[in-house]
């Protein structure tokens, strides 16, 4: 899943989204609930109708952000309590809360109300962290007010296979929709997120989506595949290209190196995006250089094709049943930490 | 012709361009000479392929930026010299270099090299200008050496209507492909600019191009139309846009303003522009307020579809001769300074 933050793919249409292949989007709930709020998205007809997408949606529960993105906060067995960076009011998110919102955006799929702990934390914090997430999803399915909503839930338990593990049973007895690793990626090393879904996955229901939130480099999706999970969202593909980096096979390009400068291939000669069907590495060089907001989009466009042409090649591998084989570079540990 | 300075049409792929309507695109030599320089352009097959942009396309001389943008210069019968505002670096464009840059861009229509005085200037500068715009003009047909690009001339003569009569006969004779009227808009009240344009045209020959540097108001088109201009180029429907502006049946509207937080209704019902068919005014309120760039490419994808539509509506009411009557609006001096 592309992420569209604030019911928008940075810097993408919705029509040249489609043309990536991308099927599923996430917009967030703490971004939309500050702007535009949610009755306004609501008022619009809900969030797909509001920015355009046809297509399946998720809204996250504004969890992440809050424990992440938010400075002043509090947080009790009622909910989170932080500052609003726009206008500096106190705004409350409690389970009951995240699910009204989620209910109002509309999203095909709405995610529990969870606690992620930071990394490191101890056991007796993650412990804690993952009861107050197994009670707060109780209070979401009770306040859940669409069942044509697919509300998930979290697995959370930081880095300790048994609390996953524990976390994991619990949520599947209570028979959800869907099920999600939440609390990866928040700075631990790559080889314990592998660890982390491998003890997890095999107590999800084979039946039932997947999740693994946050998620979307080359290697992590290959490992996290091997071990089961089906869906993912990542800001990579669009905030590198942001950055005026190309995602080719598996590499990382900066466009304004000097070597692209008189390049007139595609990025990618096998890639039927736009940008590679119509414009030279040179010419991407040359807007990226010039910050012109075009080589945003385009290589957007080319980033987001290139992950999704990815996942595409491991789904028709597994079929065909040369998936470790054919794979065995990004199903091995990554070598370095700047691996993509 | 909307504007592409740098080889783009800012943040509009050529996709989007051609839904528009657009024909014709104009890039600036002065900032393409700068970045990335005419050979990296002519290496990559000349200035269509390297943007992608399959239709016809003109590049002024590089006379007015060097006049408008560049703090230090010398300007003697020779030519001009300027200091690149990227490393500094003292660039010399004289008519010869103007065109020899030019025939490396490769664009289908190509402009002389002219001196564009500023105003207010004294008849004895503009005299003076004008008169070396003439033997530039000399020197420049002398230079071209690409026949399939149409060179254009350009009359000089500020706002004095001998000084342009007297020019535009002399261009004249030069059987030239097409003739441009340069150095409006650079500070002149608009009557003048329409006095200079009905002084000027009737001299120009009818069946060549007749161009109309720098304008593309609603009111300036419409009353350089009646003087009987063809061809104008402008920045403002893209300018406009990244300002959160949108240009709707002849009114500025910020989208900024609260009026527009809960109207889901599109720019303009009878627009058939991708902005109109699928977004409200609501969503681009929301994304102006957020300063995603969605936003821009939403309003610049409307804003020149609209301008494109106002011509295509005169040229449909001149051939149904009811334009002096339909237009009246557009044909009276301007009300106020703020008018589009």
């Amino acid at each position: 899943m592309p992420v569209g933050t604030l019911a928008t793919v940075k810097t993408v249409t919705p029509a040249q989204l489609r043309d990536t292949g991308a099927q599923m989007v996430l917009a967030n709930t703490y971004h939309l609930h500050l702007r535009p709020g949610e009755n306004i998205v609501a008022s619009g007809g809900g969030i797909h109708k509001f920015m355009g997408w046809n297509g399946p949606m998720l809204t996250d529960s504004g969890g992440f952000q809050v424990f992440s993105l938010s400075e002043i906060r509090k947080i009790t067995e009622e909910g989170a309590t932080f500052r609003s960076p726009y206008d500096g009011r106190v705004i409350e998110l409690t389970p009951e809360r995240s699910i009204q919102i989620q209910n109002a955006l509309g999203a095909d799929v709405i995610m529990a109300f969870d606690e992620c702990p930071p990394y490191p934390a101890s056991r007796e914090e993650v412990e804690a962290a993952t009861g107050r997430t197994y009670r707060w999803l109780e209070r979401c399915i009770k306040a859940h007010g669409r069942a044509e909503q697919a509300l998930f839930g979290i697995v959370q338990g930081g880095v300790y296979p048994d609390l996953r593990q524990e976390a994991a049973k619990a949520l599947v007895d209570l028979d959800l929709s869907g099920y999600a690793i939440g609390g990866v990626s928040v700075g631990e090393p790559a080889a314990l997120i592998e660890k982390i879904v491998k003890v997890t996955t095999p107590i999800l229901p084979f039946e039932k989506p997947r999740y693994l939130m946050g998620v979307g480099t080359y290697r992590e999706m290959t490992q996290a595949i091997a071990a089961g999970v089906d869906l993912f969202d990542c800001v990579i593909p669009t905030r590198w290209a942001r950055h005026g980096t190309a995602m080719v096979n598996g590499e990382r390009w900066n466009l304004k190196n000097a070597q692209f400068k008189e390049d007139f291939t595609p990025l990618d000669e096998s890639c039927p995006c736009y940008t590679c069907q119509n414009f030279s590495r040179a010419y991407l060089c040359h807007l990226v250089k010039s910050r012109e907001i075009l080589a945003y989009t385009l290589l957007s466009i080319h980033n987001i094709t290139e992950l999704i042409r990815f996942t595409q090649r491991i789904r028709e591998a597994i079929v065909d049943d040369r998936f470790a084989e054919e794979f065995a570079k990004w199903l091995a540990p990554a070598p370095d930490s700047s691996d993509p």
